[in-house]
């Protein structure tokens, strides 16, 4: 398939700098692209790989010296890009249907033009909405909701009474609705608190492979609109995670916190129950969230503490020994001087 | 359905202060519950919320302040919430059935009134108790035997050999018995050693979504009576848990180490292999075991050490570079006051 | 089954001391093994157990003080005993046959003598090598190519496209192809970049239970030869492993960086992305790369720098607090110093 740049820039109500006519077969990354194809520019990084792409035309919000190609100028790169190549690659999907080798509990309901693959597994009085994919493996337990245009990956488990939103994608393995971690001290054992809440997953929201979001105790656990979420995330009982929220690999987030919206949590990071977690907050990898945290703050740190303190702490954490072995010498010293000062004070009669 | 809090508090060997005759419609958190329900107060942090609750009842231990309904009074509100719950939701499991759509393998053999859900792989000679409920797409590998009254939720795997005892629950996802990491250097490559022992879970033990238990090298990986496990942990080979010990999410414990009885690791912790940690020992959340930790013991940290110690160093963190600073200065003085000192020796003569 | 001192000593290249026609019935660790069985020792923190161990013979570097029985010298003890577990234990793998409960895409070539179970999905044109084993519940999309002898345990999800080599194991739950975690910020929602790469795994390559393995954004998550990866561990799109590098249980790698040959990344460990880091280099658990690692480098810490700095800081790390008095202490005792040196200063007139 070939598109023009002008096509392109239409695509993305950008503007073309050079060659509007320059016949684009695909979109590749700057170190990958060959010529007739057009990538991108958004990560300063690679700024200085311009000059040696093959690319013939780049996607970028300023002309960039070094590079002779044509620019496709936007305001937001990245964005464009991520149009071009949903331009370029159409995600083949299965066709419609449900197939015969699908279980469909007694009184669910499955909207129009929907694909259900062989080994599906649905439960009774399940409502699946339209066009709506699920792939092989697939467990929906009784009484879940899916909304229009969701996709859900293989081997995917949405237990009993959840519900899914519309547009929503569930990567494979992901785990929706498992018991919540509760047990109370009877004697030295535990004894199981039963776990009687859903899930509720808004629209629009993307989970990654092998997910576990667990059900609330008692009422909900709360994912909104928009938030999205990398692989390995766990989030526990009676979370609740606010509109266009990030949650990078590995997340693990305890039970009854509140996410607040447009809040980032970096890669392997940890926050402990009953926190609140405000609006745009952004907590650095592997940090480990043991209090509140204010709107807009940006914190990291075990525990998690203002993001500027911490970067200066790690400039000298590699020093600490080196730190304590000066500190010792000057206690000598100060001693050192303590006593010839008192020697001098006793010689000289004066205090 | 509605019961009288008389009836609750018999359910809970507890006591009412205030209307015995009371009609309770459901049970649900402090800041949820409507009239007609009953509450609980367990965690402090919400004994303020008690004035503001709608419930009309309230679990607690002593009569509380502020609250105007009845009390049921007991010793351990936590306990008695999680019963009360248990009254007014049971959970609706599939009915006992083997479905024509599960493969069971040659020799195995499955107890009196087990539900065995379309879509389950049982192997060859494996052994079910009675009342077992296996939900789909779970594999059962040959040889495997699993107790009486426990749940697999969907898309697990329990390989070849493993035991699983009486109650344990094993949520959607877990995979129990994948081969340990053993690999011995073989030149620059890594030859792979042959895990050839087993799983073995002991009763009452619940394992979270997406958890994995590796198989041991030889022997026996093995998870003690009573065990909680979080979603998203990792065990390694032969790694031994002790009874009624609690693994929250995402920890990971490496090859050989041994955790004693009614022992917590916090969320993420990591412990690395051949060690042993004493009964009653906690680990904070996050935290990198390193060390043996003994009996009782309170640890956090990376590496890990006390946990009081750390509670100080956590404080001081944060004011590490101006630490640094308020030392670089007090060497500079240290020094103005020795050459002062040794100027003045110099002139007097005396040391 | 029995097998002669001697011949295991054939098997591994090795040499006798002592008994050749010893009859040896099986492997066990050293504490386990019972008299007529074979033990080993490499790791030296069991040496001290030789004298105790009922082990009839010993695989060893060289004779070991303390143990009466025969010693099989070689100079990889733990090679020979993994060489030697394989001769007692042969995995039972499923009959080859394609089986009647599988799903087989139009256009798909399954090779000879493969394994392929009930429930199990292959989606169109994708190519299976010859004695490919796939368990229940595994999932491969349209157009994957699997190698000769690979083992795809249950419940694996491999999405349309990827490739993976022969001798690959792929443990239960893992997922591979997944889309990488790309979006582009549009206001304040975010806009889905299409994921259109793909993963490509090498020979001899083991993957973890329940891992995850994301398809790059554009071109190729590329797992090279002999890579070893521990269960949890999650990687991200455009992510480069180089060939017999180890992940340990529940790391994370970021996008596009880059992992060298022969590097070893420690459990827990997160890298964040657009990194390289170099051939032979060790990062230690729970550490967070945020910066490049230069070949043969061993790092530690959040963020991570040198190994040996990083055990100095740690042994410092529980006195911190006691550093922060001792410095107070410090300022106060050289303040007062500087103010009696001034007033001697005031009263003699010497600066």
């Amino acid at each position: 398939m070939m598109k023009t740049l002008r096509e392109l820039a239409e695509h993305v109500s950008g503007k073309v700098i050079g060659d509007e006519d320059l016949q684009i077969s695909g979109v590749a990354g700057i170190e990958e692209a060959n010529g007739g194809e057009i990538t991108f520019l958004s990560n300063p990084r690679y700024g200085k790989k311009v000059g040696e792409t093959k690319a013939s035309a780049l996607i970028a919000s300023q002309k960039v010296d070094g590079f002779n190609g044509s620019v496709l100028l936007t305001q937001n790169p990245y964005l464009a890009y991520a149009k071009i190549v949903g331009l370029f690659h159409k995600r083949v999907l299965p066709s419609p249907g449900i197939d015969a080798n699908a279980v469909i509990g007694k009184g669910a309901k499955i909207g129009k033009n929907c694909s259900i693959s062989p080994f599906v597994f649905i439960g009774e009085d399940a409502e699946i909405g339209e066009r709506v994919v699920i792939y092989p493996f697939v467990f929906i337990g009784s009484g879940v909701k899916i909304g229009d245009d969701t996709r859900i990956y293989a081997n995917c488990s949405i237990r009993e009474g959840c519900t899914v939103g519309n547009r929503v994608i569930i990567h494979a393995g992901a785990v929706i609705g498992s018991d919540g971690f509760g047990f109370a001290k009877d004697g030295k054992a535990y004894y199981k608190i039963p776990q009687v809440g859903t899930v509720q997953i808004d629209e629009d929201v993307e989970i990654g492979a092998n997910c576990t979001i667990d059900r609330a105790a008692l009422g909900t656990t709360w994912i909104k609109r928009g938030v999205k979420i990398d692989n390995l995330v766990h989030i526990a009982h009676n979370v609740v995670v606010g509109e266009d929220t990030v949650l990078v690999a590995q997340v693990g987030i305890s039970g009854s916190t509140r996410i607040g919206n447009n809040v980032t949590l970096a890669g392997q990071v940890g926050i402990i129950g009953h926190l609140t977690i405000g609006d745009n907050a952004m907590v650095g990898a592997k940090s480990g969230v043991a209090a509140d945290v204010g709107a807009g703050k940006v914190v990291s740190g075990i525990p998690a503490y203002d993001h500027r303190d911490w970067l200066k702490t790690s400039m000298c954490l590699p020093n600490i020994s080196d730190m304590r072995r000066q500190l010792r010498r000057l206690m000598q010293e100060v001693e050192a001087l303590k006593a010839k000062a008192e020697s001098e004070s006793k010689r000289t009669g004066r205090p």
